[in-house]
């Protein structure tokens, strides 16, 4: 339970950066868009890198220049769901009970970016199995993701807004499982009224823990 | 989101029982318990008939004669973890607060149904779209579980129990995705301690919910 965050250890690219054309970049960000969206669709499994590639507009040659492998497309496709995460999220690394507002706040986002939630929810799955070849890098996140949730509300009951019966790192447990679970059924049902759910679940919690509610 | 709930309508199979041997009924528990094995682990796309045979140690002739497509096999396994899980939630079809303990101490058994709990996860994320052979019948079997969390609370809320500014409906939808989204924590790391948060979740919903906490 000890474990400390280490979010470069969680990226599956090298730091090795060439410097690139802003041909290329456009190029590889229509190729991360073309494998959001068949990897939502269809799974990882189900797709391969010629129809990512056609999807792409992109001859396969292009494609395997900037990712010789399947794996590295989709650490790519990975790194750029996380790092759009990490904007919103950790925009106030102390937002203290705020935490549950950001977070209710994101899920208004979901529907501009239902391929990314897709895709992100069907990898996890894909690799729930340590032999699976993401595992690693995806539980790996999901442990920074709870010591990230963990450090802002523990911060937040040492300035004494949170009640101290308040177990900090299960009740981050809870919230990620929340907004997980949530994120499945809505893809499951884009009806679900998820926006007005995440407000009421921030409110109660909000009660729940703070030492002055209201 | 004015969905009665009719458990029989998300059944995939049929009314229509044959009268089976013992021997029979053995065979089809060994096919399903092999079938929900091998899901789990490669996903029903990644899974066939000849393989699912082989797990079970039966002819392929002998599965085909139980369940003579794969959609007819999976309908199966999942009437068996359906009927295991209503059992189990709705043993006490008016347990009002105590719904929440009912599903805390249904984690508790996961670890002994690992299988069938990653089965179902995979299956739910390969159906998350409205062509998936299966999403009609999970995402009924979704909505006649949030049917029957809310009519619960409502209930409750009606005799008292439950303050009047919980909205039961969205409370179901929130209860709902903190237990899924917990299992896929889980599935993704068994060492995630889910008896102990699921308690203190449910500590907490009560004390939020309740009318006279305690």
């Amino acid at each position: 339970m000890g474990r400390q965050y280490d979010l470069e250890a969680t990226r599956g690219t090298g730091g090795i950066k060439k410097t690139e054309s802003a041909k290329g970049r456009a190029r590889k960000e229509l190729i991360v868009e073309a494998a959001t969206r068949l990897v939502a669709r269809n799974g990882s499994r189900g797709t391969n890198l010629a129809e990512i590639a056609t999807e792409a507009g992109v001859s396969q040659s292009g494609l395997l220049y900037h990712y010789p492998t399947k794996e590295a497309l989709l650490n790519a496709v990975l790194d750029r769901r996380d790092e759009t995460e990490d904007e919103i999220l950790w925009r106030d690394a102390d937002a203290g009970l705020g935490i549950l507002d950001v977070i209710a706040q994101n899920v208004t986002r979901w529907a501009e970016n239902s391929q990314t939630v897709g895709m992100h929810t069907v990898l996890v799955v894909e690799n729930l199995g340590e032999d699976g070849a993401l595992h690693p890098r995806l539980a790996g996140r999901y442990h920074a993701t709870v010591d990230r949730v963990a450090a802002v509300l523990s911060s937040a009951q040492d300035r004494g807004e949170i009640r101290d019966d308040v177990d900090t790192r299960l009740k981050a447990v809870e919230i990620i499982a929340f907004v997980n679970g949530l994120e499945t059924a809505w893809l499951l049902d884009p009806e679900i009224p998820v926006a007005v759910t995440a407000k009421a679940w921030a409110t109660q919690q909000r009660l729940a823990m703070a030492t002055s509610p209201g």
